[in-house]
């Protein structure tokens, strides 16, 4: 059980974090709220989704943010992107970084994006050939990978063939989320004993919600697997459309303050990222949901 | 890495919960919530603290609620006790097991108890010795085994010191508390390993309080351990009072739900503990600090 040296944390709290927020967070704060993510020392942002503001009004103006935020040249800042005209988007304010999702759900992708995975990796392989083209390495979320919300059973297959599709695709991140936070300690080191017999874990990067607490339970499991990155959200912002009012994302505060405990290097600073949770609370006008803030906040 | 078939939960809720509240909750309301917990299939309940009122006003009413509960001769209803005259107490309400405490900590039994370890032992052995002639079984608590509030190294010698003399005195199941919530599941694992080398892993129950929201993950690495005890609260009851506002004891409800995902058995009905959550809820007036009954809730 030799735990990696140091990780690397994938900031979701912009993207993955404010697209559950039902107030809109004007623009300037937003834009502030990144630059101070940006002192934290993280080296990966996912600023905005490049998605109609008719699906998530939260992201509307991902084009304003992308404009107006300071970018270091240390930090890769990322976006989502959902389809071509996504991508344009995305290429136009010469995104780090773009990031295509997939559910390893049939159920929950038809939910998600009206199709089958099927048909969504071939839709897909139109935007990431976009990104090729325009040299922009490509993330690939697969979410649902420990459970899906609608019960139907999510099969390690399926997953794999997507994790092939992707790597077709010219993906060189895959991030395996938890999307509704039912993932456990052994399920983790399971699938990923399975996955790292036949790719390389540099591959991967796991993103937990940590809906029932689980979280940092499972981010140890894949850290004695060999893990190194983590996507986490300031503040455990985010949420689960399917457990209305649950927990979000696995707060970066709780899992920086683990991982410096366990003596593992993220090249985060708790101060600085103590002072950017507290611009996050008067900007969304609540508590965060981290335990480590609660605590420093005292 | 097989896990124990099943666990035994100690409720510690009514006595390390209730203590840290600063609102007297009426005896009446402790009663019809220790019934309730009665009927959740939990077969270990510590009720209340025959301690002076000054010390702890909150639990001030130990003799009454012991008179007042409904006992199930199933369940084992336990009580904290500081000295002969909480033991004498103790006795005359008939508790089904005694639990002594003491730090493993020199600078945070003086601030407790104001005694050192040495002299704590010591007047814990006549309080020990009256629990034998009333031959009521002896549980020892030793806190702050995984860190000190004041800094101070905890030696495992120390901590193999206090085992050494509460099984001299007769304990027969002991709790290692992580009083400030500052475990590390590596650092748990050492621990137990060096500790089940010289002594019986039934001997230990855990007891994590979840300040940093490491309980789950450092529950986790104690089941991988074998350990089969674990102190919990309803509702994450309790606090650290060297971190005011922080969270509890870990929630009885997401290690239960935890513990039930891992196929680890437990006895106890989730409905029945979200009822007896839900009355928790409505006594102490505030959202109990649970993410499963949080997610239940809605």
């Amino acid at each position: 059980m030799t735990l990696p040296k140091a990780v690397e944390i994938r900031e979701v709290g912009p993207r993955d974090g404010l697209q559950n927020e039902k107030v809109f967070i004007p623009t300037d704060l937003k834009v502030q709220w990144i630059d101070l993510i940006s002192k934290t020392g993280v080296r990966h942002v996912e600023v905005s989704s490049f998605v109609s503001p008719k699906w998530i009004p939260a992201l509307a103006d991902h084009n304003e943010v992308f404009e107006q935020i300071t970018r270091d040249e240390k930090i890769t800042y990322a976006a989502l992107v959902p389809n071509l005209k996504g991508m344009e988007g995305a290429i136009k304010q010469k995104v780090d970084e773009v990031a295509l999702f997939i559910s390893a759900s049939e159920e929950h992708n038809k939910s998600n994006v009206n199709a089958s995975i099927d048909e969504s990796l071939q839709n897909l392989k139109a935007v990431a050939a976009a990104a090729n083209d325009a040299g922009i390495p490509l993330r690939g979320y697969i979410s649902t990978v420990f459970g899906s919300p609608f019960g139907d059973e999510v099969q390690l297959q399926t997953v794999k063939r997507i994790i092939d599709a992707y790597i077709e695709m010219g993906v060189s991140e895959i991030s395996l989320g938890d999307t509704i936070g039912v993932a456990d300690p052994v399920q983790v080191k399971a699938i990923l004993l399975e996955l790292l017999t036949d790719y390389d874990r540099e591959l991967f990067a796991l993103h937990f919600h940590d809906t029932y607490g689980r979280a940092l339970a499972n981010i140890f499991a894949a850290l004695e697997m060999g893990i190194t990155k983590y996507d986490s959200a300031i503040g455990g912002l985010g949420g689960c459309p399917y457990a209305p009012g649950a927990s979000g994302n696995v707060s970066t505060n709780d899992l920086v303050n683990f991982l410096h405990r366990l003596g593992v290097e993220t090249n985060i600073d708790e101060e600085k990222l103590f002072t950017a949770t507290q611009f996050l609370q008067q900007a969304i006008n609540r508590q965060p949901d981290s335990k480590v803030y609660k605590v420093q906040s005292q």
